[in-house]
């Protein structure tokens, strides 16, 4: 059957579904989603279940959109809007999206746009025809987010165009009579970096995650060239577990060389994605390295990226079914379940995660409706990986805080933009807060303000408590004034000339590069002074090399030769602040998992993590485990 | 660097190589061996060990061949050929192939055209120019041996274009950084049917076996279309292990869907394929069905097929070499080596074996320079699958067959044309010899006479025993009188009519179809004859009908309906002729295996077979194995 008879057939359902009187003008799928067209916008709006009806029995997501000659104009349409919403919304902006016949609605409390149950926003559309799209004005403004949106608007028609193609493929018809499902793995297996997976189907092939292994030039890239993969154009869909280097450093590359399908990932992970890819580019640029991509392509992955909610179920293949779910390790970091065929098999793959406490997220999901297979992270799968509690962790980070500062010293953190930044932020901001230590400057150089800034923009991905303290209580900890985020030169210099009892945060993590080192250049020297690493430091980098206890420290500075720094500052290193469940996590995780997986088969992690943690998991819960290898292809089903 | 480039190298090498005084004009690859070519043919005959000191330092397979226009007239060159060898050497035929520069002697006593260490065959050289190769003149003329022939000479010079591309392929510079072997299974694990394996580095793919389940609609083909075999062109090569169905059956599929390359086989291998691809494409069409080729496929596969001898190392590709050894299964069935890169690793597919006594062949290799990783067969790998010694399943036979002819009864043995018929017949011819049997005609149907031929016309094939008895003492078990093909529908007819106390051998093996059938129409009503079964009756067969007992047969006649045939004869089952080892065999094979290999995985029997094998083999040697599972890739490096 060809795409046309299907959406013709589906057009004849939904007008036998619909209530009498009720027209609608076409049907076109649109990405993962069926886009019903009407004249009568209102009518769908007077009747907020018929879409949810519609969905139910097509079983695929539905969006009913106003066909463009019932819109009123922009103009009058911001006047009808503030007469229906309440005065206290603080609106901030609207954006008109003819292409979607959507206006996104910038409000600094959006639930009094939505109204009870939505009611408000139905009033809109009756009145304007145009479908209102609410999102909250961000308290902190991200440059990312900004560019992102103005891009996205700048070529809605390219787009509408990608995601026609797309949605035409996705619900395209399945021809084989063959059923299988296999896994091959084209990376971060035994080893971490390059993360990347593919999964297939004789329909479908899905590739999960598409990393770069920063710190390695031999083994850098996936193995991207083998079949498996290849014409990359034959690949149906990218999805991406979250916005680290090692899990989406290389999707711009699948696009130079061919790819045209979609991204799935969800939005903070987005935006957060093209903030590192571009920063990538930048930092090797300065090293004198080059990425195999250029900004081009991470646009044109930016171009084909569709943002999902978490537990939101998603046709990305003719027979595959995605739904991300939380998994607590940064924000928007998705534990990724794979429904194929009609029940017959299922697959989650947890990408990295936190089944523990943190300050940001809620513990990862380990409930899912079905699951046969997993495939887990083990970074800290070796029996003798426990981190310290985070209770300790924090206690030790604020009482070496206080030591430094009541000595009149600087407190420098090296750390990495995305992730335990903004945990760390949120320690100091509540001692700070609690009088614990004294009321000093928290400077925040490199990427750090700005990822900080796309966490403000998605507040929902937060965990509970603290998006209680922020929206019931009013209280961001993100826009404390104690955080000084160090958007100039001038002002680097200042703090390093007029030395004063300070805490800075800064890149890089693992003093590889970037702002930090200037930091450190200048207040290594002095004993009042404290380092204090929160962050793994690898073999081999800076960071790990003054672990050790070098006390001369080397630095090449520009192109004028190399210079001695004399340690005498401090240096701590607090360990219970990693993104990554601990043994006893993992454990816990697969424990409590519901229901039991068949098989689970582990990644992510050193070679002796991943056998450890895979035997581990056969004695205790006598299922089939292995420590996964590079190319290798296992058959599922 | 280019080919062109990579061929003057070797030309200038050879060049300092060579005796002073001797020079060569050109030098080609031509499939996996470098072709030499002089206009002094006499200088390299002089001195035997030029091509072999050549072959040594090149490290590759080399061929001299005189320079066209160095060759004497063919009518001159009988004359002097014939003054040169033995008047005794008994010349039957000469055969000049120009392209090549070859003279084919075909001789009943081809040892004396050779001479001592090859002295008569330089000698030749020497006077006409031409390079003489001796055959045996076959002491029964296979009609299929004869069609190749005569098939290949008339297509030489697309062959020679074929060899040409083949070989420049093969000798291509290696340019991949990475290392890594893996084997992918398209079929035939946990399961005997449609053999088909991948073996892939970064810079080859060779398929391994291309087989047809017979007895299945649904799962007929190996996976073809999945993407490591996908575009087929971009296969280096394809090794068959033997001539059977389930192992070759859809080699001329891979040329229909674009395959171009060559498949290496033994010469018995070769030939046999052919024989039995054009009688599948023959009994479906008889049957209403259709082979998913045609026989102009068959030819094509049978134009890129290139003969290897056993313990003959051979470049397969840039990074591969392969060495067929003996496998004691069928004619030319080998065991196949695989050395990949220089000492990287080493795989042996042992393809179906047998590691035991019998009549025809020599127990199947199992000492290799080096082996890591063994797939190995499995038909009796379950722990009860023992057979009987073939000693006691010959006298068993011997003892049926007695006791019928003593009764004046027919002797009915269905059995495959490949294979195991050659084996009875020994054994009949040998009881007859000796007097247990009284001299009745042993008649053979169907395509067997023609395997019987094929098997003549390669001795060297065959174990010591009876190559001994052949070309020593002049006794020629195939040649006994006693044996009457069935050659025409006449005598078919004749001894239907006429019962006489006689051995019948016809196939279908398994009564499924073939003239069987007819004979069994006729004899099976009267109590003086006997059914003989020496092969495994599968599943759903009428052989296996009849082994469970029953006494109305129902036959379809044509389209003339259904007729009944009262089972009156006697049923006998004879085990311990099988082409497989046992399972003692098989744990015999691992047991004595040099060096020890540090993998062994099972495919090529039922699942409980496979998985039984593979568990007791590790219980025993400590090594790692594994059950395959058909589209499964695994890593071996
Ligand atoms: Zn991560
Ligand atoms: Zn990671
Ligand atoms: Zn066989
Ligand atoms: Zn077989
Ligand atoms: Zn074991």
């Amino acid at each position: 059957m060809v795409i046309e008879d299907i959406l013709e057939g589906l057009k004849k359902k939904i007008e036998k579904n619909l209530p009498a009187g009720t027209t609608i003008s076409n049907v076109e799928f649109e990405g993962p989603q069926l886009v019903v067209y009407t004249e009568e916008p209102r009518k769908f709006a007077d009747n907020g279940n018929i879409v949810r009806t519609l969905a139910k029995n097509l079983r695929t997501r539905i969006v009913v959109r106003p066909d463009p000659k019932v819109l009123l104009a922009p103009e009058e349409s911001i006047e009808l809007i503030n007469q229906t919403v309440p005065e206290d919304s603080g609106v901030t902006n609207y954006d008109f999206a003819p292409d979607v016949g959507e206006v996104i609605i910038e409000a600094e409390k959006p639930g009094l746009v939505i109204g009870k149950h939505g009611e408000t926003l139905r009033e809109i559309t009756k009145k304007v025809g145009w479908t209102p799209k609410v999102v909250r004005t961000p308290p902190i403004k991200s440059r990312t987010v900004k560019n992102i949106r103005e891009f996205m608007k700048k070529n809605h028609s390219d787009r509408k165009d990608i995601l026609k193609t797309i949605g035409r493929k996705i619900h395209r018809e399945c021809t084989s009579k063959d059923q299988w499902v296999r896994l091959t793995s084209l990376g971060g297996c035994r080893e971490v970096g390059r993360s990347c997976f593919l999964l297939s189907t004789p329909e479908s092939k899905i590739m999960i995650d598409c990393g770069v292994n920063v710190g390695s030039d031999d083994d850098m890239t996936p193995y991207l060239y083998i079949p498996e993969v290849q014409p990359l154009n034959q690949i149906d869909a990218v999805v991406i577990t979250h916005a680290h280097l090692d899990h989406q450093g290389l999707v711009p590359l699948l696009y130079k060389y061919g790819y045209d399908g979609p991204i799935y990932c969800t939005h903070p992970t987005r935006d957060m994605m093209v903030l590192l890819e571009l920063d990538f580019i930048d930092v090797a640029a300065k090293d004198g390295k080059r990425v195999p991509y250029e900004s081009a392509d991470v646009r044109n992955a930016l171009k084909h990226s569709i943002v999902l909610e978490y537990e939101e179920v998603t046709d990305i293949a003719p027979d595959i079914k995605l739904t991300f779910h939380n998994a607590g390790h940064i924000i928007g970091s998705a534990v990724s379940h794979f429904h194929i065929g009609d029940g017959l098999h299922n697959v989650v793959i947890t990408g990295d995660f936190k089944f523990g406490p943190s300050r940001l997220f809620n513990p990862a999901v380990n409930k899912f409706p079905r699951v046969e297979t997993v495939i887990t992270e083990s970074t800290y799968g070796a029996s003798n990986s426990m981190q310290p509690a985070l209770k300790d962790a924090e206690k030790n980070l604020q009482r070496i805080i206080k030591e430094t500062i009541d000595r009149q010293g600087v407190v420098l953190i090296p750390a990495f933009a995305v992730g335990r930044s903004q945990e760390v932020m949120i320690v100091i901001e509540e001692a700070i807060r609690k009088g614990i230590i004294d009321e000093v400057p928290v400077y925040l150089d490199g990427m750090i303000w700005e990822a900080t800034a796309i966490h403000a923009t998605y507040p929902e991905y937060l965990n509970n408590d603290l998006r209680r303290l922020i929206f019931q209580k009013g209280q961001n900890p993100f826009l404390s004034e104690c955080f000084k985020p160090v958007d100039s030169n001038e002002l680097r210099r200042n703090i390093i000339e007029n030395p004063h009892p300070c805490v800075i945060l800064s890149t890089s993590g693992m003093m590889s590069g970037g702002p930090i080192m200037e930091y450190f250049k200048a207040f290594a020297p002095n004993e009042r002074n404290t380092l204090v690493f929160v962050g793994y430091q690898a073999d081999g980098t800076m960071g790990r090399r003054i672990q050790k206890g070098w006390k001369e420290i080397p630095l090449s500075s520009g192109g004028k030769g190399s210079e001695t720094v004399r340690m005498n500052m401090d240096v701590e290193i607090v360990d219970g602040f990693s993104g990554h469940s601990d043994r006893r996590q993992l454990m816990e995780y697969f424990k409590r998992m519901k229901p039991q997986p068949e098989r689970v088969f582990t990644e992510h992690g050193d070679e002796r993590s991943c056998i450890d943690l895979a035997s581990s998991i056969h004695k205790r819960k006598k299922i089939e485990t292995r420590a996964l290898t590079n190319l290798e292809t296992i058959r599922l089903v």
